[in-house]
């Protein structure tokens, strides 16, 4: 018999997997908030049981009234757990390996893990279905925003037309710190190495990795397709200059990793890079290591959500949020619609058109300049505004807007530059979103 | 037999009473996405009748293939009705006697009403759980921003320490259109006017009246407490000037139409007043008739929504995601907890304490100033910042910024001014909110 079967005044019973900062911040607010969740759910919610690495280290928190699990898997499969709470992260592994015991248990399974949803969800989804079984994961994604909540459900009446994010805390605190310290990126990436807020491989931030696992998931529930991370076009803030931080703020735009999703006729376009946005739009204007979500459709025009992307407490409160679903007999599919409906989508061969801001190093010959703006002619790209900046040096910066371009075509003309004899080092090319 | 014992791949049977912007824009999502409303919600949604006052009426959508009631209330008790969809308005009269039979006849209600829920909501959600009937109103607060979700299901993990929200897009639009175009109150008036923005009786926005409905049932929902608009603080933008907005800009703060519902051990604070937030704050930066809101709790820490707060399509939208919930089999109480466990919390005596700001004109005397900086002081109100203008008439204009004061200590302040002789007209106060 189903543990969900049972009545629904009985307890809800947690087997929470992993003890970490999200972990112990789950387990605080159950202890914390127990009179409040059982008033707004109808039932007492309980932990029968945990599983971590090390048994003995001090968490902040009692944990000796629950039972204890050195297997993550034989916690997913004990019969006194209704739900399965995952919360140790890795996308194989003892995360992948519990996950599937607990669906197959027909346990309802509450996950954080935002990588093993991005290359396992619509496998995890189908095997959720059969089971007759929950599984959600709001806390993958932008930490304490319910945004797959606001996307699944309060906006369930919309074709979404576009999703944009700002989804890696510390890529936007590094971005605006550089912007309002006038250190460059190496600085504030050691500091952020002091911090703690990097992950352990820091590519996954500032490669964008991290950040495009969330699109990719968010992109799914938007479209209604496969959750495909292959194909997100990736691109990390590595190269980004204070230069190019400071000459972005003089057109009136800010520069941000910036996730966008949208579905196009020529597929689905996914991607996490950075961009230049307006200054005065939302995600121009937002600081630090807060997540902002834009979701777009085409009956609600534009729904903004800003919130903490991290930490202990924001991130449980969205764990709880499932768990308080699933207490009060909420039971919908995992991508917002049952897994076998979801499109394997084809992705766009190209993001759609959008004006570009280059960045390039001549070398100080006579002609350079109009050189440059021949090959750029050549491949169809029409310039809308350039600026050379006085130079110290031999290499004189130069600063090019173009007019809305095919990404194929400038492409093209980045590839041809090197022909000059003119251009030095690689030239940087962002989007400009309309955000 | 209770209609949603039926079987739930069967369609879904809407009454909609009311065809007006709302209504038309409902009808026209229920036409244009029949197909993706079905993938995401598992069945059909379908509109067995609709009633509205005029039938002849050209509302731009096809109608014909629907059933056509006179009488809201018939429409309510139609067999065929299971759920009944109140876009009518008005907290009295027929938009009530419909709902009320809705729910006696066991349908589901999912009601755009703002003043009829903020005036007997604890009577109606009541009445509902005793049908084991929905009651749902996502669109009766901020437009397509999915708040109610967001709050009740979203963040139910959650003790809210504070909700906070700009509820009126029509005092948005004109406290930002004064500053960005320096026209004043009343020409901005007669613009929304012209441009349609305001209610038939324009107090409702203006006055605060129709903010101060959202932000009760804001209230009740993050506090699990019983309605009580009555006891909600209003203040309308009918007193700010030009000289306010700017003068308050000058000191980097923007003035809004703040709601603010927070439960202090005095007892439940709910305010909606013009106010001062920090001007780089996310309220700070709200521009036109957009909406947001900003939700406060132990956990998250802060999350904020923006979005239209009105219009076809975005209120439509709301509307939609309780019509899709309802579909999806989703049945939790209208208040986030079961009516009979709402609280009735005293009103607070007072605001909690607050640096406020306070203008006056001065009559051109020796020692005006001085005698007002004796009242505050002998009222126990220090004084922050004091600024007075140079004036070409014989009034002195006087700008001051006061400490955090208790409230009560700045009414008998003002309650003392007259008597110094020294100041002219009504002083205006307004607080300053730390957004």
């Amino acid at each position: 018999m189903k543990e969900r079967a049972r009545h629904v005044s009985d307890p809800l019973r947690l087997g929470i997997a992993g003890l970490g900062t999200v972990g112990g911040g789950v387990v605080k607010i159950l202890q914390r908030q127990a009179a409040l969740l059982k008033l707004r759910t109808g039932r007492a919610i309980v932990i029968s049981a945990v599983s971590a690495r090390s048994r003995g280290k001090d968490r902040g928190v009692p944990l000796d009234t629950y039972g204890w699990e050195d297997d993550p898997t034989t916690l997913a499969r004990r019969a006194d757990v209704d739900v399965f709470v995952e919360l140790m992260g890795g996308s194989a592994g003892p995360a992948k390996a519990a996950t599937e015991a607990a669906l197959e248990a027909g346990k309802d399974v509450v996950s954080a893990n935002k990588a093993l949803l991005a290359l396992h969800g619509p496998a995890l989804a189908e095997q959720a279905e059969d089971a007759d079984a929950v599984l959600r994961f709001e806390a993958a994604v932008a930490g304490g925003i319910p945004v797959i909540k606001t996307l699944a459900e309060g906006l369930a009446g919309n074709g979404i037309t576009r999703v944009m994010g700002v989804m890696n805390g510390t890529c936007n605190y590094i971005l605006t710190r550089m912007e309002a310290t006038g250190q460059n990126y190496d600085a504030l990436f050691r500091e952020c190495d002091r911090l703690g807020y990097l992950e352990a491989d820091p590519t996954l931030d500032v490669g964008g990795i991290d950040a495009g696992h969330k699109l990719a998931l968010l992109a799914s529930i938007a479209f209604g397709t496969r959750v495909d991370f292959g194909t997100v076009t990736l691109q990390g803030i590595q190269s980004i200059t204070l230069q190019d931080i400071h000459r972005a703020g003089d057109m009136g735009y800010r520069i941000k990793l910036l996730g966008v999703a949208r579905m196009t006729d020529q597929g689905l376009e996914q991607r996490m890079t950075p961009c230049l946005v307006p200054a005065a739009s939302p995600i121009g204007q937002l600081e630090g290591g807060t997540n902002m979500v834009v979701l777009e459709g085409d009956s609600v025009e534009q729904i903004v959500l800003r919130g903490p992307g991290a930490g202990a407490g924001p991130t449980a409160s969205a764990v709880m949020a499932d768990i308080c679903d699933i207490a009060r007999g909420v039971r919908l599919p995992a991508f917002g619609q049952p897994a076998a409906t979801l499109r394997a989508a084809p992705p766009a061969p190209a993001p759609s058109p959008a004006p570009y801001y280059l960045r390039m190093s001549l070398r100080d010959k006579p002609g350079a300049l109009a050189k440059v703006a021949t090959v750029l002619g050549a491949n169809g790209i029409s310039i809308d505004r350039m600026r050379q900046y006085g130079h110290a040096s031999q290499d004189a910066p130069v600063l090019i807007v173009t007019h809305g371009t095919a990404r194929p075509l400038l492409d093209a003309a980045l590839a041809a530059l090197p022909a000059t004899g003119v251009v030095k080092g690689e030239p940087v090319a962002l989007r400009i979103e309309d955000a």
